[in-house]
């Protein structure tokens, strides 16, 4: 199977495990706002980082499907109040109103709720031997030392000097911790050991922190048609990104090492880590 | 030990445990906004549950302690969020500005977010081999069929005709849910049997559903300095309480009723109920 072709298998199996979620009990206006973000499109790049790293470690992608749910339920989360008026104020998100916009600021922030505790209510469901510890992956990085450290510094320090290790730090957490955890969920979940495991931390770090400087790039010289929100926003509102500390030009050599040591840490992976090479790589090309 | 030393033993585990709680790698903002709500008092009812069901089956309370500290994060999340200007816009919380006073609406939601995750994160870390069973349970509690449902019910049902069937579903999952997983969870860890949890979980409802109708009593002729905040709101926003329904003399009967319920579940427990028989009794007196 090509690149594309296992990129879409994988991002089909992801969009079926969303679609499927049953929400039992969930009254239908919340039910609602939490399906309108969570199946809003999105490249489903970590649920499919997490089956492609469960496949790689010789597992069955099956057994990584609830995670794979998991992280894009935990991202869809973080954008829909991300988004709130405290937050970011964003009004468009994917070409669509964003979330409170549409179902208003108290359904948005329970929406939000909703979608990080079902997530942890779907993992719990697995009875596979090392999902506590794939679990316990996710929380960490969505958690106080991952995204929600991210998400602090970038509200905080908003206005602020750039500066480069403060950067490095909120995009490590706001970005590159939520694309590590489905990596080494994955891995774990597919009998990784230790030292796979390790490769893989590191290949999702540098995976993620090429991610932000792309998508810090793509603020200021995207196309806004294919972005599906509007661009300068960063800059309007003294954001701390990549290309605000060291410029355009090296932003864009630093997104490229950042995929070099990423591709170099899937060696202990041989021939298996042709698609997370593949997608890699990808990431520098993006335009959305 | 007589049952209010024991209360305050427990109670002590519980603060001792979340004082104790590392946060490490949590930005000094967020970790002040956590723990600005997480150690403002309160009763620890929910922690105190979860270390009183797992030796009433038998059990090691410390085995219990991540959980109970989980669920007591899981509670001052949900009491951050709701407090919010969107959502019930209350200013004063056990005596003092709720979160968002003081820290700003940005940070509530995120000290929300992160402790709810924190939870997760904390309850992920115990190798009890039930952990992943008990997670599950507080999980779905917190989850879209419970504590969100009832919260979201609350949201949008606010100013309707009071109806005896959506109150008692609203208090289902905004009260009795998160006060049933505990619980629950204790048992567990605990080891108890499948019967035995049935039973906890029967006690837990009811135990719940009396809780909050002496809440919603408590919001009409209370004491706001006993409470802590002020009395009166749940008339003034039109909410669906349930002596609106039927009236303060059958709600105190309900509330007692209920107790009666609870007690009569712990049967299977025997001379080992002692003591949550003895706190379901004292719910009916509370006065804050």
């Amino acid at each position: 199977m090509n690149t594309e072709t296992q990129m879409n298998t994988y991002k089909q199996q992801v969009e079926q495990a969303l679609e499927a979620l049953p929400m039992a009990g969930a009254p239908d206006a919340l039910k609602d706002a939490m399906r309108y973000s969570l199946l809003s499109g999105g490249k489903r790049l970590r649920g499919i980082l997490t089956l492609a790293a469960c496949e790689m470690a010789g597992g069955n992608a099956q057994d990584a499907l609830p995670f794979a749910a998991a992280v894009e339920m935990i991202h869809a989360y973080s954008l829909i109040h991300d988004d709130l008026p405290a937050m970011d104020n964003d009004t468009l998100r994917r070409g669509k109103p964003t979330n409170h916009v549409v179902y208003g600021e108290a359904l948005a922030i329970l929406a939000g709720d909703a979608l990080l505790t079902h997530a942890f209510e779907v993992m719990a469901q697995s009875r596979h031997p090392r999902a506590l510890e794939a679990l316990g992956e996710m929380a960490r990085a969505a958690g106080v030392s991952g995204m929600l450290a991210g998400q602090t510094l970038d509200v905080t320090m908003q206005g602020t000097e750039p500066n480069m290790d403060l950067v490095r730090d909120i995009h490590q957490g706001k970005t590159a911790a939520l694309l590590t955890a489905p990596v080494v969920a994955g891995l774990m979940l597919g009998g990784a050991s230790a030292t796979q495991i390790e490769a893989g931390r590191r290949f999702g770090y540098h995976l993620g922190m090429a991610f932000q400087i792309v998508d810090d790039l793509l603020d200021i010289e995207g196309d806004p048609d294919k972005l599906g929100k509007s661009t300068g926003k960063d800059e309007e509102e003294g954001k701390l990104t990549w290309p605000a500390c060291v410029g355009m030009d090296w932003a864009r050599q630093d997104a490229a090492d950042h995929i070099r040591h990423a591709k170099a840490a899937l060696a202990v992976f041989g021939e298996k880590a042709a698609f997370l090479t593949a997608l890699a790589d990808a990431t520098l090309e993006r335009e959305n």
